[in-house]
């Protein structure tokens, strides 16, 4: 047994609009001991997503958190004491153990991490669930072809860099909207064809100029206002858009309008809702072939590292408010891995 | 050259909200004569579409009709001169005439009509463009599987009723949304298992009753609320929504918003463009399907018939304001097959 004390975030209050800091609030748990089947393991990183704010307002479909819960949490975690065959304390995991330093989960939430493969934080982010996110989209449910257009918001998230990337790897160009211009250099420096700061009110006549043709795939991380235009205005004929989060809803108390479908009948358009839980088992053909493209260089990722789990309420805020630049990460405790 | 006059209805003024009477004009034309590959036909079944709203608005992919113009109008006609091959003086066929008395037409918009077939009519309604549109929704883009459940709005209409009989035929539940108790009567009667007056304001709580489980597949001919709640609250888990027609928003000035999209995303569902012009080379499939079943009886079918193609204004408003129930179609002249 772990004589530490366990910080755990949680749930003070649901936020209304963009989440403040002391919506959340910091706890002294204790350290859990894993039962039969489970193991216990101690946080490395921890990443701070969009999609706990969709959740906190209970417009996720998994359950809404309620006033003192455990914030959720994706983690890169090292075992301390393991209870489940053929994982052994010392070995590195990802798992869903919620905002805290130490975790017990059971074996069917476990994937396994090489720390020898790439830097441990890329479990969560372009080689971890935003990775096969974007995967998921572009390779499974409706393959992207070569010579199509892609175009992606939030690109330069995890999902929405990996999402470009994917595209330019298999011969379609690749076309990003970001909330500021040094989001959208990073972008185009990562090898989009172009990235469009859509806080420019003249953001659409500047994608018009790209794709003076339309997209053939609108891969959307956003809704909201951007969505709307899109469909009315920039859809190639038989264009698919894959809806795959809605962040710029998240932080509304009731679900805003969508665009009108009219667009979506005269260009013969589909859109489709994208869960990544669905494609958990296309986990290791996605690694398969996103491993070497990452070992040979060609994918670019950015993050951002805050330090200890009570920067969490700050952190969680600042993401939300769309402050941040890159996959938000905090560390937690210090890796291992990493000769320092 | 025929030496009567050729009546027309022509469009006086670009209709706000529902059409007026008076935003159309009857002005006399003369009958014009056939060149090579034309032929002249005599209009004797004119039908009267809620699609021709959405020309006129400008909001249809095809091109806004101005003030002068003839108004677009399919006929049954029969044909008084020919110069095309195969085609010979008394044939009927189904054109795309505009809505006047005698029209000439060019061999590519020309379908022959087997007038022993089933009654004229039918080539206007559930045996032409509506039927195959259905058809096509329901057995190409999208296929229905037996024991699905399927919603379509506009029950009781030529495309609406089709998808409903199909879907039966097919296997699957048909459940149908109509705008009175007088058409659920008719739908319920047509063979569809339910059929709910969405202008009572319980509308949804009786649709939920009928589908628990949500619906697999929406017909939608109607967009507007309908649409945005069905979305909403009743869509099964990998739902699909065939966007069809968005009567509800033909008579709106600006192009209304639409659905929130989040429950595409929870559901995992599809929403799909279904325009009928795709499937035009699909015709015959469609009436080797269709015309068996026509002839043992199994496919239901509401006219509403006028005279005179002076009514045509009338008949445009009264169908645009949703008074309509059946295929509206104006009998333009004697219908040579009919023994009266």
């Amino acid at each position: 047994m772990i004589n530490e004390p366990n910080l755990q975030v949680r749930v003070k209050r649901i936020p209304e609009g963009i989440p403040a800091p002391d919506d959340l609030e910091i706890v002294e748990g204790t350290v859990p001991r894993p039962g039969p089947g489970e193991l216990l393991a101690k946080t490395i990183y921890l990443v701070v997503d969009p999609y706990v704010r969709s959740r906190l307002s209970g417009r996720h479909f998994d359950r809404q958190p309620q006033p003192g819960d455990l914030m959720l949490g994706r983690t890169v975690s090292q075992v301390v004491d393991s209870r489940i065959d053929g994982i052994d304390a010392g070995d590195f995991v990802c798992i869903e153990s919620g905002m805290q330093q130490y975790a017990v989960v059971d074996a069917s939430d476990v994937i396994p991490i090489d720390p020898t493969a790439a830097p441990m934080t890329t479990a969560l982010g372009i080689l971890g669930m935003p990775g096969l996110t974007a995967w998921s989209g572009l390779c499974v449910l409706d393959p992207i072809k070569p010579g199509e257009t892609l175009l992606v918001s939030a690109a330069s998230g995890a999902v929405g860099s990996m999402a470009g990337q994917i595209a330019k790897l298999k011969g379609a160009r690749a076309i990003g909207l970001a909330g500021s211009d040094e989001k959208c250099a990073w972008a185009r420096n990562a090898g989009f064809d172009a990235c469009i700061n859509y806080k420019n009110p003249d953001w659409p006549s500047v994608l018009a100029e790209h794709c003076p043709d339309g997209v053939d795939v609108y891969f959307d991380n956003a809704g909201g206002d951007v969505l709307n235009i899109i469909v009315r205005d920039h859809l190639a004929m038989n264009a698919r858009i894959l809806i795959c989060g809605l962040i710029a809803q998240y932080n509304l108390k009731d679900a805003p309008p969508g665009p009108n479908l009219g667009p979506i009948v005269s260009k013969r358009a589909q859109i489709k809702g994208l869960v990544v839980y669905d494609f958990e088992d296309r986990r290791e053909d996605f690694l398969r072939e996103a491993l070497p493209w990452f070992a040979a260089g060609r994918l670019h990722y950015k993050e951002e590292l805050h330090d200890g789990i009570e920067s969490a309420p700050q952190v969680f805020s600042r993401l939300m408010s769309g402050q941040n630049f890159g996959k938000t990460i905090i560390r937690v405790s210090d890796d291992p891995t990493l000769n320092r």
